[in-house]
């Protein structure tokens, strides 16, 4: 009986581990949490985008039986919150500049009970003038939505080559206006945490979030509290979207009620306080002007992007500087300039989202690389593979391509959809007019932002049964980290999935990590947990060499067993290693800790540098079908192409992706947040019209494996590319079906109907 | 405004880390766990110490509303458990083997209908004759307790040296038998388990406990898990003085009865359950012959010891042969011969103890010495220090002393107590008569005999505000190890103590660990924190020293802050530090390891062998005053000089002095189980007499410090060590007193009644 190394599990389709779990109900959301002696939070909020508080008496409310606590902004810690601008109370003070801020927060023994407390707190509002749109807020005659302060809340500027003389060069410079909006993250569990204090006092959340750490940090630097008296458990988390990351208010409040009442405390939103508390993504006017010589080579570009945050800042000022920059490095022209400016406006923040800013450019760049072929002559398959950069080349910003498949992906999304025969061949019957669309992307796996530190750290143990486990702080709110670290780990010793266990991260006792963002898990940890389990491996082998009296390079590992390499009868399990590590001289068991750190730069003060160690590309092509009549769209095709690197599971990127598709198809054709005086109308799933199964086609899709040299067995990020592209595929699709171009999304029937009766009146009757 | 190393906190008074948690009534103790759908555990046990359980009906507790299992021993796993013979079953299978025998198990709703659900349990027993004594159990016609076995549960024999010459050079050779009992460990808080499923399914306990890891092996090896598959997490722990190592079933059912229900199971001991599953103490009948010569050189040494383990062996083996063997080290003398049988009996299972079987021996010992000092006319003071081995010197059984402070301690104590002045001259008035008394002892600090580790693991965390965790395995039951860890790493990294928060022990986590034991957790843990908090400091000065270009050699660290020796304003603080280590390339924050594991050997088959790093010492002197009208002992004075090496606390370890000299006074004059046939008849603290403040003088002690070369700062074990002396001290003055010899424990009223009515009656009267 010895053992032959099994097959790997690295590419294998792999259900989540976190499956069982969560289809059994086991799974514990913060929701689901319960303490002795927990109460239960809700926060009032402002009913008007922009009023100052006149008269706040809680004291109904208080003496409510069963009301444990009624906070205002006078017991909120004076610190203000904020990702780079600290400009965020935790409880309004004096002022509230959206609809939907928090005003009051209440504990009480029953959640009906802090319903009614909320309804008891009396609230005398003096409304003032709100500023509700960009434009508003660029006027030089308008307030200041925070005291002393312009409505600028950050503003990008650069220049690279010669941009004029690169419009000069040009054969055709197109400029056009695009404008995105706003997109609700729409996970399934909105934000939720249970704030308690332990036995000595110090203050512990178990919450939704993306980033253990960053919450960590927010929540001790706004509460007044020292890090280390602040503990942060991640508890499942259903979805996060980039909503979860750090710039949700719930996890402050639940904080502040537990310190004042010295009692745990659940605060769960709603859907609809989620749908007011949680940033929607951010939208922007943009106005792309670019230059191509009429074989399709891009030689210059321009971008000018408005945006908006609303009423606080939150990270929008990040989103919109991926906006200007990042399909910059997508192609080889040296000569671009851009300009944005994000505003502030007294609608509800803004801020991160799955894509982080990609899909609003990309959908820009996407529709006028296809607008202006068209108007060259050219496929613009054809421009996209063109002007792409090459694996081993430096973008204008700085960025080494250290793989790309870009134009793989082009041609496998294109060839899968028919192009070839459908582009430009719209067909359809009667009404019904079908056409294809294209589009290509790039996104980042990794980025040196925060501080000057992009790596992790996983520590894997090797317990008696030989079984491991795997500590880490970055967190998987469902796109699948702990099954890509377990992947990992049991490939590397050889081991099967069933015998890893991932621990919930936890700040008191995971290493310190950045958290599940821009793309970085499986980069910078799956890389992490290749040195950790190799550390650990070689532990192992070590051990084991001197029972044959070899050298630990002639064992190998696989099967639950170390084994000599040349005869493999010579075995020992993890087991009996791992027990043999413990029980003997110097023992104490196998727990290793490994860490990884991309050596890329921050950007300097140009914003120039290498902050990402790899880059994914993506290209989709779609056909839909547009009906005349009722101005709807309908996609009835689409396949996405995905460089990943290696697909590390290629089941969970296929979901991922086709999650991203339809996400990118509900920004584009669905959602919408409807706001009637800067108050949110449509805060629940029934009005705000995410795609259902009936929308969505049969999606189709399939990898280009480049394999990143930095990459963990050359691997990419994966959960965040294929949400680029579909805004832009579906536009030029509907362009190549019915020749109508919508700039300004969503692509809604109205919008079609107007184009399509603009496009049938004679030139000119548009003035009629 | 520069620091000045902070005054050190080792060797200072201070109060317990844990104190603030405990007073103020936060600490979670596992009986104070609640958790969504928590179920109530009951446990029904034997009323008979031997029988045959004929019929087990539990329909009509099954129907019980509000019961979701009520288990036997049919649903309980095959596997036996128990330290070394696994014999124990978790429910019993057929037949019962002591009154208190866990026979079914209920978990319910509520405590009062589990409660209620165990008295509809039916059980039919067929009483079988039982052993209640070593004798009876030794008879050649007994029955065997477990079936196919004699009744012997563990055997030692040894002899060094010539034993017979040496019992032939002696002038006097005194032989007596001293018999002991056992004593019940008594902490604040009974056994306590919550056990739960987490999502994945594993078994979870938080559980009082002195040693997570020992607890994770026996659960899953018993209950049939992987031990990946059981996560044991410390529950603040009142008190377990031994009793809560391994040896209680309460965790075991506290899982099995989750495993069936799939829900959360709370099964607290009350008093009476405690009295009835703790091990208490191994009793031992010593026979112990000594060779001196007129000088009191002690020169052979002829040990038999008749142990009793009750109905299941556990670890009274392992305190059998501590009696056996400890006390030898003490002395130069190289002939040594010991004989110890364990024997089951039909008494509940005895086990590990405070002092762990050094006890038992060292009342007989130091009652010998005193009784062959006085026949030889010699001081048993200068009969101590003649014997006692030095530093540097080698034991009989190859113990290396590495410090001894034992000569220091005898003449620390006996002269606190007035002992020149006051033995053999008794005094008193009337019938109250006083007298004093006095032993000297050795323990242990670590012991190699668990597989062959006897090391530990710390990992210090050092957080971004400067403040540090720590976590490790080992247990503080109360005994003061976290503040001992605390001290340490505040000590090494100059920090206040308030800085410094210790993580519970938690499997899934904390580095393995032996556990609490041995009194080894100073010694290893405290060496682990030192390595751990040094590789700290060591990453603190790499990353600092380029900031004024000097060498790490040259930086210090103190007051929260690291600085140039040489310039001490050219400083910064940890916090600045701790955010730079992980805000940079290659970063990630401080998060290190350090272990220790002392040279020791495990002993070899002839018991030979260094298995302890270092040895404390104690030596307690007492004054009584007997009563000998009603034979009432009454302890006035008591003065403990402890060599704990250094002490890190010294206030703790008064506290832990005093707590083990009141535990030995109990042991001695009041504390006594009763058993009725083999049935518990006073297990509750109104019958089973604890002492109570008005039985105890004003407790006095002081420390003999000789800095072991392996202890952490010198330090060795300091809270078993002065349990030992008590029992022969106060004996040895009841002697001085009233010259009546008690050697048979506890010394009641009625025993020193009949003793001196023995010696007031004529010789031979005795027959009539």
């Amino acid at each position: 009986m010895h053992s032959q190394p099994q097959q790997s599990i690295l590419g294998v389709d792999t259900p989540q581990v976190t499956a069982r779990a969560k289809v059994t109900g086991r799974a514990l959301y913060a929701g689901d949490y319960k303490a002795t002696g927990m109460l239960h939070g809700k926060v009032l909020r402002s009913p008007y985008p922009h009023a100052r508080i006149v008269r706040l008496d809680t004291s109904a409310a208080r003496a409510l039986p069963g009301v444990k606590a009624v906070l205002t902004g006078e017991d909120a810690p004076a610190a203000l919150w904020g990702a780079h601008h600290k400009e965020r109370a935790v409880l309004a003070r004096g002022v509230v500049r959206y609809c939907g801020e928090e005003v009051a927060a209440v504990a009480a023994i029953s959640d009906e009970i802090a319903r009614d407390a909320l309804d008891l707190i009396q609230v005398d509002y003096e409304e003032l003038p709100a500023i509700l749109t960009p434009e508003e807020a660029m006027d030089e005659e308008a307030f200041g939505i925070h005291p002393g302060r312009d409505n600028v809340g950050h503003r990008i500027a650069f220049e690279r080559g010669d941009v004029e003389a690169g419009f000069a060069s040009a054969d055709l410079v197109h400029e056009a206006t695009y404008t995105t909006h706003s997109q609700y993250p729409g996970y399934m569990e909105p934000m939720a945490t249970v704030a308690s204090l332990d036995p000595d006092g110090r203050l512990v959340l178990h919450t939704s979030t993306q980033a253990v750490n960053l919450v960590r940090m927010q929540v001790a630097m706004t509460l007044g509290l020292p890090i280390s008296r602040v503990r942060v458990v991640q508890a499942t988390t259903g979805g996060g979207f980039g909503g979860k990351i750090v710039e949700d208010d719930n996890q402050l409040l639940a904080g502040l009620l537990a310190l004042h009442t010295r009692r745990p405390v659940r605060l769960v939103n709603n859907r609809l306080e989620d749908f007011q508390a949680a940033c929607a993504s951010v939208p922007e006017h943009i106005t792309l002007k670019l230059g191509m010589r009429k074989d399709g080579t891009i030689v210059a570009k321009q971008v000018r992007i408005i945006a908006e945050c609303g009423a606080y800042a939150g990270l929008s000022g990040d989103v919109m500087h991926v906006s200007t920059m990042r399909s910059d490095n997508m192609h080889r022209n040296p000569n671009v300039r851009a300009e944005a400016t994000l505003y502030y406006t007294n609608n509800p923040p803004r801020g991160a989202f799955r894509g982080f800013g990609g899909t609003q450019m990309q959908f820009a760049l996407n529709s006028h690389i296809d607008t202006m072929a068209q108007q060259l002559g050219l496929d613009p398959v054809q421009v996209h593979k063109l002007n792409a950069l090459s694996t081993g080349e430096t973008s204008v910003h700085g960025w080494h391509i250290g793989s790309t498949g870009l134009r793989e992906c082009v041609d496998q999304a294109t060839q899968a959809i028919g192009w070839a025969e459908k582009r430009q061949h719209p067909n359809g019957q009667g009404t019904k007019r079908r056409g294809v669309g294209m589009a290509a992307v790039m996104h980042v796996s990794g980025n040196r932002t925060i501080g000057n530190w992009d790596g992790s750290t996983v520590i894997v143990k090797i317990n008696e049964d030989g079984r491991v486990f795997i500590i880490s702080g970055e967190c998987d709110m469902g796109q699948g980290a702990a099954t890509m670290f377990s992947q990992i780990v049991a490939h590397e010793l050889g081991l099967p999935l069933s015998d890893i266990h991932v621990v919930a991260p936890d700040t008191d006792v995971s290493p310190v990590a950045v958290g599940t963002l821009a793309s970085r898990v499986t980069m910078s940890g799956g890389n992490a947990a290749i040195v950790a389990a190799r550390k650990a491996r070689d532990e192992l082998f070590a051990l084991a060499a001197p029972r044959w009296d070899v050298a630990a390079e002639a064992l190998s590992i696989g099967g639950g067993a170390v084994f000599v390499t040349a005869n493999p009868e010579q075995r020992a399990t993890l087991a009996e290693l791992a027990r043999q590590h413990i029980w003997r001289h110097g023992g104490g068991g196998i727990q290793v800790s490994g860490s990884w750190d991309p050596k890329t730069v921050m950007h300097d003060d140009k914003l120039y540098g290498n902050i990402a160690p790899a880059h994914s590309y993506a290209a989709q092509a779609v056909e839909v079908e547009v009906d005349t009549e009722t101005g709807q769209v309908t996609v009835i095709d689409s396949y996405v192409a995905d460089d990943c690197g290696k697909a590390l599971n290629p089941v969970a990127i296929h979901g991922q992706t086709n999650g991203a598709t339809v996400q990118a198809m509900g920004w584009t054709l669905y959602e919408q947040l409807h706001y009637e005086n800067g108050r949110l109308a449509n805060g629940n799933f029934a009005d705000y019209t995410m795609p259902t199964a009936d929308a969505v086609p049969m999606l189709r899709g399939g990898f280009v494996e480049t394999h990143d040299p930095n990459g963990p067995y050359g691997a990419k990020g994966a959960s965040e590319t294929a949400i680029l592209p579909g805004a832009a595929a579906i536009a030029n699709a509907v362009h190549d079906a019915v020749g109508v171009r919508i700039t300004d999304l969503p692509i809604t029937p109205e919008k079609v109907l107007a184009a399509l009766r603009a496009q049938r009146a004679p030139q000119g009757a548009a003035h009629a």
